[in-house]
């Protein structure tokens, strides 16, 4: 942490940051400049909040931390790229793995059809939500247990892995006994309860980013579920908030090379909530391949039109089928396979 | 609903959009205008989503709501204001509530003399955080059952009744046991697993705006705990994400009149997570009083340079008095007291 | 500035950003930490952008500024607050100063109706727009000089200053003739050649802040004309762009005691623009007046249903009236006169 | 436009709409659900404005637009995509354009040693700025007509035609003198005075993104230009201004599908702003040209660590012309050439 006094500030207050930044347990180090005095505290920052609250003292200008706060899921823990194996499918190498599904399960004729379609596409891994967090109590909520079900009838049908939302610590055992990756919505991302309890699972956990979750802040809330021993975690970028309303969310795709550049962790990318309009899922999927993305999760049904949920963002079966033909040909540009 | 039409649409587009939205169950009218043709599919919009599905018709360019999705909460269904009485502290009539005390419960004693202090001042709730929500892992995470008792204590001892956050499903029933307002932090505005389980029970419920949260979308969160029975709650206004960085959050006070137009519910606000800095807490306090406030949530802390979390927030005691007694003659100018 | 440099940074590394740093006319302070190296960059950093480009070295994690880059508007350099004369109406002392009028200046009819009800209510200051920015090439573009000569002539009649915008440095001369003072708008306030032109006229220039300009960078903007040697610079809020919707802009009114806190100038507020409904701009404007501003700019139409832009947003005169004599209750209630 | 009645609208208040509509100059149908009575003001919405104002009448909820305001720059009006030839370098065709070069002109040598090197890995278009944007006044604010000189020796002498930006009405002049293509900056997306006077001239306009510019905002600052008479505009997308800071702005590459549906006009991206860091430059310049954008404006430096503004941004020509490799490879995954 680096302490930045203000310009008034007396040699008394100097001392006295000195001497709560060694209490906390640190080496502290005083810079004289012209305008400015900085004092350094060295040492490793697990209190860091701690030294934060110095920002309260007198005379104390701000307190800037140097440290990126995460540690498991870093880079400098671990240099190599995480690769997680779902069923034999594999997350993070070479080969990007498509994810594709209806928004909600609907009925078992809808998972099915949907289901077979974007097998034959090449999608990987089945997506279909039974717990569906909703901002009105009065849409449909989901089929719940039945809806796992009929997720895990159609995987065994098609042999395609599936991931499911859970969205309260008390269906975490449920949800577990059935899924194969078990996804964290954008909603709970920092639902810390949720978290440390998805840690303590041995499945893949799928952790989108929240509506307004700083990339760091999202790392951290990785973080939660590597602490708590589950190192099976899959990033998914899938929008953020802004002023822009031409889109449902504003995808940020930057957040793909800054992700790898920081963790090991895989980060696939959601273009469907994206960018909430099925007209531009093709587009922003090619864009988040080349853009480095170790996979795509895609919203398909069979008929938008009649969908429960995020219709206008469902892509029709023929129209996944053309994308992946593109996705193949935009991972091979970028010297990976789809 | 409003169907507006693409300029290309033809009849065959047009009466395909008809049929669809009364088999939905609405009546439908076309309106064919010079350059568009819009469909109004009329009747109350319980299925309203369905209908939005509609956006992924072949030439269907946009389609709009009119209504409103909350109702339980809205001055249509309620128009006199809401007033929550907790134990004879009176929220949302004349007489501005102010809540006050720590971030987190450290201990006995901090909690003992924060809260003797801000009783002292004024403040007629206390408030203290037992569950923390924080951001690293690595960060303390509260005193849990341990921080309750001392909360149950001290509220005893001052006769100030208290407000502590629940961050899981599970550990409800446990709070709802000791506090006497339970409150729904920034972070689980839309956990709708939690707005239900506390929607069930009895005690008032704060419910703090998040920070990506649309007033219409937080008002959704509040018809959440309203349509499960409890008609409890209070909403607060503590800052939402921008660009700006010169404070923690952006305190949106234009919130305050926005809210009170479209709802009855009592609705506070939290200038010192709304700024993050103690410099700034009295002013936006009286700003809020100014806009109209029921009450304001202030953290105080007897130390704040050693707080375990929100240090450069909090306020000391002393200063916490001085911004009563301006708080007093402020409410008093808009037509009420505090 | 402080250089922060990654872990696997070599001494040859740090040699190198040492040498760099010199060069720059800086002295080198190197602090080893158990897991980082920070470089301290000592002296006053008129040249900082270059240190900057430092980030761009091998092995350079970032670069940290440690002063702000305003100084003439800041208050190390001037740390009583200015007040600014404008026709014996003075605005940053003790009393607020309201300016009002019509959004454009659109018949002679129009701006004396609404002029004499303003003035009579109590407002010192007249405003309205004889050039317009607009965002549609198709929608009114103002009377341009008709228009000045109008608010002249009112300005007389009234005793009110008048202030308007101006857009085009071309046209600053023409406006500089007949305005008391001049408007830089918020789609102008990184319009550097417009800033500097201003900045060479003598009357006073009232600088809004942008929809996306950090305080920071605001205060810079102020600095821009402050350096050509006009310092007599007011402040204006009027809202940021953020996701909210439900309002205009979102209202920063924490930019009050930051920028308090930072600048020796007058700050104002401008809450016509900064919700965009008449039913906000009364609580708005008593909770600008809590938060210590020392003006309003306030929007009033005789016919709001009938104005040529803002109608929206634009206060009956009878309602201005009721406005003012609740602000000066508030202003009283915070040691202020209206 | 639709008009939203309150519930409790009264007949009166309904009729009174209705006659104001009709005085406007449009058809109005009045259209009664259960909840709401809704008003379709039908006609070409020259006047829309105006219509806005009546949402300050009694009873009325809101006033919605049906129409795109944007005319000429709109596919309605044009159907086929604008090329634009820029001599003999066609923008808007198969071939992406890729401009390069460094943020300011600094010197002979600097100017001369990056062109060429820009030239050989496959630029077309020199980029270099003469007049900067500078948010300091201390900074360095361009070498101005000097650099213009420059840029036209290094463009004679490569024979790429170049891109350099105007700020001031009074330098349009100037600058079409010497450019091949005039750059808008992202602040000056809106200085409408600015749009009309580029409008007027005859060589392309390449227009950026503002910070906080809606993409129907960004395409009627276009219109601007169109509606002058200079049809020949270049859309240039170069991050938009969020909460994550990460990257120094979110590169928006969801506006290029999304002003291709809306607009004619051809796209290209700017990643080195819109990430801040040449570390993610490749990496978001190929996504891209995934999403379809027409070029690539990129900032190479000879020596970036020395730069005299945008250093961390600026790539070395080693890495530039990698870049193109890769870039090459990718436009012709899908269908394009560069």
């Amino acid at each position: 942490m680096i302490i930045v006094m203000q310009g008034n500030a007396t040699e008394q207050d100097i001392e006295d940051v000195v001497k709560r930044v060694e209490k906390f347990g640190y080496a502290a180090k005083v810079l004289s400049g012209e305008l400015r005095t900085v004092i350094a505290a060295l040492g490793d920052a697990r209190d860091k909040e701690r030294l934060q609250s110095l920002e309260s003292l007198n005379h104390v200008e701000s307190v800037m931390p140097i440290l990126k706060p995460y540690k498991l899921c870093s880079r400098e823990v671990r240099a190599e790229k995480t690769i997680i194996d779902v069923n034999g499918v594999k997350i993070g190498g070479k080969k990007l793995v498509v994810m594709a599904g209806p928004c909600s399960v609907e009925s078992q004729e809808q998972l099915t059809e949907t289901g077979n379609s974007v097998k034959k596409a090449g999608a990987e891994i089945l997506r279909g939500g039974a717990f569906k967090p909703r901002t009105s109590p009065y849409s449909f909520q989901g089929m719940e247990e039945e809806g796992l079900k009929l997720l895990k009838e159609v995987s065994e049908a098609t042999g395609m892995p599936f991931v499911t939302e859970v969205m309260n610590p008390r269906e975490v055992e449920l949800v577990h006994r059935y899924a194969d990756i078990i996804q964290i919505g954008a909603r709970n991302v920092q639902n810390f309860s949720l978290l440390k309890e998805v840690g303590k699972m041995e499945k893949p956990i799928l952790l989108k980013r929240g509506l307004a979750t700083t990339i760091d802040e999202w790392l951290m809330s990785a973080e939660y579920i590597l602490s708590e021993g589950n190192d099976k975690v899959i990033l998914c970028e899938r929008g953020i908030r802004t002023f822009e309303k031409a889109t449902r969310n504003t995808l940020d795709l930057s957040a793909i090379p800054v992700v790898k550049e920081k963790s090991h962790l895989p980060v696939i990318v959601d273009p469907s909530h994206g960018t909430g309009y099925w007209q531009y899922v093709e587009t922003m999927s090619l864009a988040a391949v080349a853009a480095g993305a170790d996979g795509l999760m895609i919203e398909v049904h069979w008929k938008p039109e009649e969908a429960f949920s995020d219709g206008p963002q469902s892509l029709k079966p023929e129209k996944f089928a053309a994308l992946m033909d593109k996705v193949r040909k935009v991972a091979e540009s970028v010297g990976r396979e789809a």
